[in-house]
């Protein structure tokens, strides 16, 4: 008996925390990765509500990056960038439904240093585009780190702690087919920490079976993912996925032991910040017994602002409240 | 000895953490609150680097939403809000200068209930504004709170943790006098909560003596300060502020035993992110040696970044470093 | 001899102006209309550069809105919205070349009312937003107007002059399929009344044979299409289209007989006002011989700026330039 | 009889056309230039509705840069930019009154070349700032012009229309002293074209005698002033300013034979355009008759939108309708 017996996966979920079968999606049995969310690909594999999968995810180079002078401009085919695994389609899945996923373990796969970020030109948080601006671009830039779960070495006098997350996961939308670059109400490269090992994790479900994909796992990253590549890892992550029938949800949303997480993609950011609070009130009122203006008060004076990413096409952010207020 | 002695306060301090004298700032001395930010008043006092000060401020609302009832538009007469103690006169600041203030209390005041927050129409974060949009405006709406240093009694089943903060401090502007709900590189209406106890904040002085500005008192806030108004009272809070000459930096800085911050406030949302992490990433260059690419690495891997307001006229955002990672 | 012999698809289209074979996409042999710009759709038709189209597009919502009673709530079906005809394949397009689009005519379709627009719950440029505010949505609207060459009766008072624009029109993404509700560097829906009738309008190849969409024809609009829904008609619009080989142009250009234009598409308005400014300035330089400040000063002192939408998942704008100023 | 009589001036102003006294703001009298709007100044004269005054006005540089050789990093010393003449009391004027001022001529001063333009670092439309970005500066430039009535020498080659206007001009804010540079609901800088000889201008009055400020005149410019400065002239300017009783206004107003102008200020660049087409609808509802939902299909069909600037603190953008629609 766990938390996740009390989470909405736990409560309202079709398998309710049985863990059904176990499947390995390896890097053959992938073969091709793609690059974009959409309902155009054909399942890699077909699960049960409740079944456990164990990804072998590429980082978001999909490896071509294997020395600091591999450059991105030179090694990297736009857009062929940010490869993910799947789609993995879920019996039962249907428009109306949510997708849960329950991140298990998150670790890193192959040889040292495993872990890569880069100053890449035209692209990052305080960098001009030359879409939009007259100055040259910094120097391009990259750096490599040994990535393990006692740390990642970041500098011989600095180690950061190991803290790793899914950068890209979510669902099909309905009939677009979305660049895996992007996130949006159905997930995507949201580059948000909260999508951790322990998490649930929830997408509204757009098209039969749902499908699901999932990469771009980090070490780790800072609030905002600032030059925008977080410590990149080829990774196995371990996810049990089940399915919530006819749950109403405008976008993604995020459970933990402590607290539950409302996450909005957008430019600007103010609407991101809007979006995630705007829900997370709409959660706290559809679940959790609040009048709205009690909501929007406790929201104000108790609230939490998590900066995903201030770089992706989109921005991530997400709101959260602790459920000791909840309950 | 604290960590205050090797704080930049500790270390560049005229006063270098000897105290001063001490004063006290009543309601009586303060007599006419201030509106503005501005060079145009007369200081209440002139104090000397290392001197200490405790000042009763007013609530936002200057006192005058006493019950729920008392609806903001009918007893508020705009712009005469978020009333301000000062200036404070400190000897020997110069443009170039700047003024550290280290905050060492924050109380509560007066008679409970203390704590206000309201829904006021046309203002928040959720809410639209009658200067853009169509839509009618939402409920108004007032909630008085108890506060004391126990908690905040938000409703019958919810106590909050007491985490006060000032939320509105900072230096006159050279030759502009600007409205005191209004945040900017010289402070003002940051609604941060890391301006709290225990905390020192940077200001880049503008003109001699500084004239220094306080008020808005805080019981706590969420990120964002969602609707506008956090746990607004009046407060006696106690400064100890020193003078650093010829530092020269581009807004608000903060220090706390632990990490130390970067502070932007702008329009829209990802241009105040930008300006923190740009003038972190300034501050880890100048001042702990680190090369441009490397610093701007290691706050894309550890930086941490606190969403102050969504609200105000300039969004406020704090992006910090943790010393564990500077030394 | 017409300014069109002078105009980029005139000197260095393959068809150099020659008109080539004249085809007719009826209704029926369009058959299943688009709902996103995407290489996953197999081409109505194929054609060769410098060929005409003669193209029987439908209004926004399909012609599910008969009547002012034929609410869009109601009526419509989400994401289904914003039929597109095509893809249409250009031999010989390969990416990295440019499609011109002479739009030679534009003529309603259909019976009276042809023109339609609405107030759409949730959606306009007054208008909040149920994902990002609290406030009750404005009251649903449809208005039906009679729509000739001769003008559009908006009421018995006013009638408004016929200047026709196609509102959707572009290339396919190379991967990515996207809602014909956005508009982007590849096209989409600008919303854009300079694609007009008269006009060139240039689109970077993404694929093979390009695959043209185009659809939403207006009867007119104004600045911004405020509300979010122009003058919505069923038209038969026919275009010349031609094939530049290897152009490298970042987004959308367009030309008349008298100007420029680069356009911009993005959130928020600043960098769609930017990105159409910055390619201008380029274009400036690589096809005009300006050097670069002397481009951005002549921008700055005789550019035009338009508002294209102010409503779409991204703003588009464009920025042009006289060309007596360029001779 | 002028359409002047016809205007909201002329219907009801205090001096309905009537031409009062005439004044003449030299240099002399001025003295002392301002560089803020705000009410600690002392008027420079005090006049009555329907007077008109000539107004000697510096350039943006306040004559400092003489040569393409005095580059403004060098000659100039921020805050004390945008030097403006003023403040000019009205009397009668009262908060919740409106100034009109109708411009009646504009020419340059001094000798030539008398216009400047220039690049200045981290300023501008296409250029990224220090204090957000990483990017080195652009170089620095400037441009000197002769400007004349005849027209503006930009180059050997092109000669550009002389169409001047006012960059800046408004009315003291009640409490506050905000910089030249910023541009608001009192006005300030807009630097919107359309503040041109022939338009009658509406500031909201916020303190007794309105106190009127006027400066930085514009031989020309293109929409959004994209590199932040545009043909800056001293000039001559003549306006004659009417008082408006008990007119609530929420900004700036303009009107010209042809149209009526709301104008909005503010970041990012849609709160602008939304603050602009809001108030165009208020104003159409209110004086004209017009029915909520009619005035903001009207403005979506045949409004239109100027981009006055992209580059100061505040984004200013106009939205008209013409007058042929009001009747």
């Amino acid at each position: 008996m766990t938390w996740l017996d009390s989470s909405v996966m736990g409560r309202r979920g079709v398998a309710q925390c049985r863990e059904g079968q176990h499947h390995h999606l390896t890097e053959a049995m992938q073969g091709e990765y793609h690059y974009v969310y959409g309902p155009y690909a054909d399942p890699v594999m077909t699960i049960a509500p409740g079944d456990v999968v164990a990804v072998e995810t590429l980082d978001a180079f999909g490896g071509a990056v294997k020395t600091e002078d591999d450059l991105p401009s030179k090694v990297l085919n736009m857009p062929f960038v940010n490869p993910q695994n799947g789609p993995i389609a879920v019996e039962g899945a249907r428009k109306g439904d949510v997708l849960a996923v329950h991140v298990r373990s998150l670790l890193p796969r192959g040889p040292q240093p495993a872990g890569t970020t880069a100053l890449i030109p035209d692209f990052g948080g305080l960098v001009a585009s030359g879409l939009t601006h007259l100055n040259a671009p910094i120097a391009e830039r990259v750096k490599k780190m040994d990535v393990t779960p006692d740390g990642i070495r970041f500098s011989d006098r600095i180690t950061l702690p190991y803290e790793p997350f899914v950068g890209t996961m979510g669902v099909s939308p309905e009939i677009e087919a979305i660049s895996s670059l992007v996130p949006d109400f159905y997930g995507g490269n949201m580059d948000l920490p909260d999508v951790a090992p322990g998490a649930v994790i929830y997408f509204p479900v757009q098209r039969d079976q749902g499908f699901f994909y999932i990469g771009d796992c980090h070490g780790r990253q800072g609030d905002g993912e600032l030059c925008g590549v977080a410590v990149e890892i080829p990774a196995t992550v371990t996810v049990q996925i089940d399915l919530i029938k006819d749950w109403a949800i405008p976008g993604v949303r995020l459970e933990t032991e402590e607290f539950i997480m409302a996450v909005g993609s957008a430019r600007p950011m103010e609407d991101a910040a809007r979006m995630a609070y705007r829900d997370l009130v709409r959660w706290m009122i559809e679940d959790h017994g609040f009048e709205e203006t009690e909501a929007y008060f406790l929201a104000t004076q108790a609230g939490s602002m998590r900066v995903g990413n201030m770089v992706d096409p989109k921005y991530t952010l997400g709101a959260s409240m602790l459920k000791q207020y909840l309950r």
